[in-house]
């Protein structure tokens, strides 16, 4: 009976463990991934940058640990940083060649493999939150430009007008490069324009998480390319690209120049990798940005977190805005390599 | 020195037969899946589809003939396709719930990961045609409604009139369904509508192909779903989803119900399960069609082609308009299962 019981008392203890082990849960954001540049930043813009960063980090964690899902700590934290005017998404979105604000977002829950995305949104204030009412409430996966809003005011969201995307320092950027672009044409070797990318050419806002029931999501929200033509779609809004998420591997959100990232179906091969070759997700986060990326010559990165809260970051430019808070609680946030 | 001759003979005869296995070369082409029942065509209906079919894969298998490159090969066949008022892409596009006629293709390059895909195109005669375009002579993949037709006339393209894609049988199916889905929402208990599917509700029309020089290359072109609202986009268009190649793999080209193929990512997933599971292009195709999206509800099929030039072909409705030519020359054409 005695020894009975010492069983009895250890199976709890190690069931009490696993509990608490699947409740184990964190967060990882980014703010886009680009060349930057130290003396292109004052301590100022520094710090203010890594302030948005850590209430983000903050609220999401906070919410997690509430029991909050996956999916809508994901939307939430995406949103704080929507509505920054620091980061290429909402309220911060680059202006196109047309000098409008076209934004794309895409949300995935790793527990069903649902997804909802949108592009080319004009009047919406925070893109990913309609990528999530798609995702939960409709057939549809991906909503395009006007349709797009219009479910969107049928399903209750607000247009807003497009002067809450004024950013005067976006516009500026826009202005500067289109008339670069121009000066090239004229003059081919006028000069070099690499320099834009100390701002958000590439920038993107980005969230994965693993949350208390052991779920992944991942989420991304974008204002595309400075300058950018043609109703251009990135990799942002394309489920299995920019952003993907499986219960059985990962949840992964990039950054980047979309267009590569489009050709390699970044998101999904990070999950082939871990699924088919057995590969831990920093090594198949590596393998991609490091060598596959860097192959082609493409430039990003992304974040991703797997099913035991593993988390991993990999880009191969100077720089990318980026944090987590891991199961254990620590926090880091990051701007430089 | 006679021996030396015997070998030389040899040799260079190895050489031809090496020569030769490298120069096969095969098409497939599809035109939609979907619960087709036979007894809602006439003959007469049945042949047109089959000429037609034979028509383009004759077409195509002898560009492959002549030398033309895989790419060439999959947008000349595309559009044969693309003019013919049977299927759902450019000329017999289907209509939106609005009651226009909203295309998306895509086309991607085996040998160099290189693609090009449109969205929301309205005056395009041939949406393939404009895809190729953008991957071959920009630095963009994926354009969008009026950005991507601006790139068209600045590039050449004519656009046309809508009525040009007018085919009266497709205008009054958006008619039929459209009340059918009004007055299911006012009696839902009023009826099936299933039977919509003996259209082209879930119409695609796709190629891929092994040319002479061992390349692969796929592409799709699509007028969406019927009656579809919102600009909606589906998995057409979408590099990894509806439309993937890869030399280390094979060339993809989807059809069905476009927001399941999303989800499962189905292009890159087959060319995962060949590269890194070593399964044949056809266990791959079947597995993710037969089990993957048959367990998510999904329906629809896939063509695809690997780098010896083995054809797959797998779909979980009662039916898909399809042909090949395999690499012996032998033909097939199939409706039905």
């Amino acid at each position: 009976m005695k020894r009975f019981l010492i069983i009895l008392v250890l199976f709890n203890q190690i069931y009490a463990m696993a509990q608490k082990q699947t409740k184990e849960y964190a967060i990882v954001i980014h703010g886009g991934a680009g060349n930057l540049v130290k003396k292109n930043y004052t301590a100022e813009e520094i710090s203010q940058y890594e302030q948005t960063l850590s209430t983000a980090l903050d609220s999401g964690y906070a919410m997690l640990g509430r029991g909050i899902t996956a999916t809508e700590v994901v939307t939430r934290t995406i949103q704080i940083l929507e509505d920054s005017p620091l980061f290429n998404a909402g309220k911060g979105s680059v202006f196109s060649n047309e000098g409008r604000n076209e934004m794309d977002a895409a949300i995935m829950d790793g527990s069903n493999l649902k997804c909802g995305a949108v592009t080319n949104l004009q009047h919406i204030k925070n893109p990913i939150s309609l990528a999530n009412h798609i995702m939960n409430h409709s057939s549809f996966v991906f909503l395009n430009g006007e349709g797009a809003e219009k479910y969107a005011v049928e399903n209750g969201f607000s247009l807003v007008d497009p002067s809450y995307f004024f950013v005067e320092k976006k516009w500026k950027e826009m202005l500067r490069i289109r008339d670069s672009s121009k000066t090239q044409l004229d003059n081919e070797n006028r000069g070099d324009i690499n320099e834009i990318d100390k701002y958000d050419k590439y920038g993107t806002v980005g969230c994965v998480v693993l949350d208390q029931f052991g779920n992944l999501a991942a989420g991304t929200s974008t204002g595309g390319i400075t300058n950018k033509k043609y109703n251009r779609i990135g990799d942002s809004p394309l489920i299995g690209a920019g952003t993907y998420a499986n219960n059985e591997t990962c949840a992964i959100s990039c950054t980047g120049h979309g267009e590569d990232f489009i050709r390699l179906v970044v998101g999904h091969e990070v999950h082939s990798l871990m699924k088919y070759k057995h590969m831990s997700v920093q090594k198949s986060a590596d393998k991609i940005i490091q060598k596959e990326l860097t192959e082609i010559n493409g430039r990003g990165g992304l974040i991703a977190i797997d099913k035991k809260g593993n988390i991993a970051i990999s880009f191969n430019t100077t720089g990318m805005f980026r944090g987590y808070v891991n199961g254990k609680g620590e926090k880091y946030i990051g701007i430089l390599k």
